[in-house]
């Protein structure tokens, strides 16, 4: 039985694979599509055909490169897509979900330049257990209507509370006896938040122990609509591993100007032979005000129930049940239902997909 | 000499290739450039540079997971491009071509989810000598004008006589003894024309036996436009191979309220030392009405000549020779002339280029 | 010691690679970041992240096929892209860098279908110490402002300057004493600047021996809006190593009707240890009149000092300088700066960066 390191670029410069080439590119990504079913309340119900409910769809490029004295080069292009219909999930930013290229240290750390995650993002996504997508993703209470601190500082157009461009990014290097964190800063010339090229500043902090892995991070956005203050973005959050079952905790708080908004979520996963059962509840509380209306009203409680079965190391058949009651003006939905519902409205989804990683 | 089997994806996760690796993940694709002139009558005649004029020019990913006991996953990205400017065919669905996720079974056939080929359309190209392609594709008097059943249930908008969004296929397994074949549905949401989501329903079946290849296909479509009745798009078709020369004859016969278009094709495949003759009629002809217009005038006839030379098993040489007969108000031209012919007119092309597959 | 040739795409075709295999698919790139300042005069300073500043941040597919007897066929697929963000360069024309397919013979030479340069740039940007990017590229003079032979023939659309759509290039083979070249035209239908299918006609000569290497190349660029007379644009230029130093001389002349501009470029590469130190004085002189308006006076000169330290043969640092002082209405800038600036400004960048192949 032979090794082989798959040597990708190199292949291009007319150099072959030796003992001492420690690079590596690779095109890897994933393929998940499954049918939902969406009910809003008071409206029809409707079943479509949706990507990435278990992981999203993508297609990655990425490589290391070992310089040699615990130097290293990386770089790391990502895709998403939908299945359904084989669009890129944004036309004109094709590699939307990571465009970075890096210089690390084993000693001092790594630089990453280019479009990446947030630190807040990251240290909310882990915690849920259906990994920010999907029916009961924890993200289907985060930046939805109404209009809370996130829609008063982006309007409808790209946000920062997943990804930023332009980011400075360093991280720490991995041998600190579990501590791993961030601190970030995006240098993208306008701060036109139509542009999606905002000002941001961020870190995060976390600690992995035996069974426990706690985290906090805080992202602070300004742009030309945040004139009132800037958005500032915090979770903290932590998951312990029981064996039997996984459980995680995490409150994410987001505010601007007057207006705020806490997400409370809670967590698990319990492992059933080759399969895993999931479990989510969530909790977002709007308060304050949006220039004169008070928004304190308008919250929403979702409950997220899953179960994925592993049919090899990289295929799974999955299915997912979940629920959002909104309170007052509340009109946070499931996607993929029928659109119109009204404010206060409860939106129930069911899905059952196929996830591929290639 | 040694056997490799590229492992591309898995080189992301650390792993290394095996004995026991039955996983391949693939970059592949065709390029394809000639240069066309085409003579419309009354027009001056025009020589460009086009793509894909042997076999449609893209770029695909794609693999294949075996995970035991029959069962296996898949996946297929596909993009097609125009190699003479390097855009993409439909720049807001990069993967305009295929994005489907599959999950089989050797006893019980593949459930597949995505954008993929209608039945319909599968059991019409593979009889086209020309493979749907180049000057005398045989798509030359499927959907364009004059309006007859296809532009009244679809507009200029993307359409379904090709392809389909957020499909729903099941394929026949492989081993029944000749047999094979799929059913499918599409789970788009909506339903309107310009969106490309139309609601679409449909099977194929085909048989192959010895020198002998029959297959037959029916497709439904329902969308925003298609209110006085859904289009009905189907063929029967066949080819036998004679050794010497392989025939093939096909009908595609497509409806919608009460317009109605029958296309009929026959073809031929002679081999010819390193290289093919390839030769093909076909004849369309629409009937009844589109609201209060009559169509039964604007047939067509289209005749195609050509001849491929193999350079390699990877890189051809070709030369296609074809000529349009429009009657009525047909303005039915080969793609690349000059554009305003007037209604009957006729349209010629002769074209040489080179195909490299990849 | 075991040499491995990656055979991408053979493996979606089921073959195996073997010791005959002279096929290879390559999947390579370039991402590159860096912090820029930029001061234009007269305006706040502006520092950004930006892309591709020692290398044009791109993904490639490419590959040859060695046909045997001296024949072999390749294609070249390559998409820019802005690392910053994620965005493709073009996002309606996604392999903006290159697209070709191409039959080469070692004795008759190669012919080249698709998108490529223009043979006037390939004989300019070879002898910019800074490879036509970044804060001191000799683009900076070329196609900016103010309204030259340039803007008047192209407008702010699309253009023939660096590269076109649908060419036919005939290249000569590589045995033939250094001499190297090639011939090429444009077979795009229509001629409308604005969609950048103009009618090029160009070529290009070149000689290498010993430390001495020259060419010269002109093209002819004609569309919708030079009916006053077709562009031409002509450069001649050569370098000379001396070991301690390479020193490069080059001329570029563009021309359309009334209007002319001649660049001229002297460049420096200076080894030192692991690094290059690189210099470039370029001269941007325009005269002649656009339509009634004399343009002499718009001239410019532009100074850029840089710094690369290669970390490995695929990694390196580097740092520029950059200078543009521009005379009469001339607002040549470097990019990343505050818009806005007034005629015969002044503007001034440095910047530090990654760059790392793949």
């Amino acid at each position: 039985m032979e090794k082989i390191v798959i040597v990708l670029g190199l292949a291009s410069l007319g150099l072959s694979h030796g003992a001492h080439a420690q690079s590596s590119v690779s095109v890897s990504g994933v393929l998940d599509a499954g049918l939902r079913n969406v009910s809003n309340s008071g409206l029809p119900a409707l079943t479509t055909l949706v990507s990435g409910s278990n992981a999203t769809s993508r297609l990655a490029v990425q490589g290391t490169e070992d310089i040699g004295g615990g130097l290293s080069a990386g770089f790391h292009l990502e895709h998403g897509l939908n299945v359904a219909n084989g669009t890129a999930t944004t036309a004109t930013q094709f590699w939307d979900r990571r465009a970075t290229v890096s210089l690390a240290d084993s000693r001092f750390g790594e630089w990453r330049l280019g479009r990446d995650f947030i630190p807040t993002y990251t240290n909310w996504s882990r915690y849920d257990p259906f990994g920010h997508v999907g029916a009961a993703s924890a993200g289907n209470l985060v930046s939805t209507t109404p209009v809370g601190p996130l829609r008063n500082s982006f309007g409808t157009n790209p946000n920062t509370t997943v990804r930023a461009n332009s980011e400075v990014q360093w991280l720490l290097p991995k041998n600190l006896g579990g501590v791993e964190g961030s601190v970030m800063l995006t240098k993208a010339g306008d701060t036109s938040a139509a542009s999606g090229a905002n000002n941001v500043k961020g870190f995060r902090l976390g600690w992995s122990g035996g069974p426990l892995s706690v985290g906090l991070a805080h992202t602070r956005t300004r742009n030309d609509l945040t004139v009132a203050g800037a958005l500032t973005d915090s979770s903290v959050g932590g998951i312990y591993n029981f064996g039997v079952v996984r459980l995680s905790a995490v409150v994410r708080h987001i505010k601007q100007a007057d207006a705020k908004q806490t997400n409370q979520l809670l967590g698990a996963w319990v492992p059933v032979g080759a399969g895993e059962i999931r479990l989510s509840v969530q909790r977002a509380d709007l308060s304050g005000r949006v220039g004169a209306a008070v928004v304190d009203a308008n919250d929403a409680v979702q409950v997220g129930l899953g179960y994925v079965r592993s049919l090899s190391k990289r295929t799974a058949l999955y299915t997912t049940w979940a629920r959002i009651a909104n309170s007052g003006a509340g009109t946070r939905t499931i996607s993929g239902g029928t659109s119109g519902m009204a404010g206060g409205g409860t939106s129930k989804a069911i899905e059952l997909g196929l996830r591929h990683n290639f």
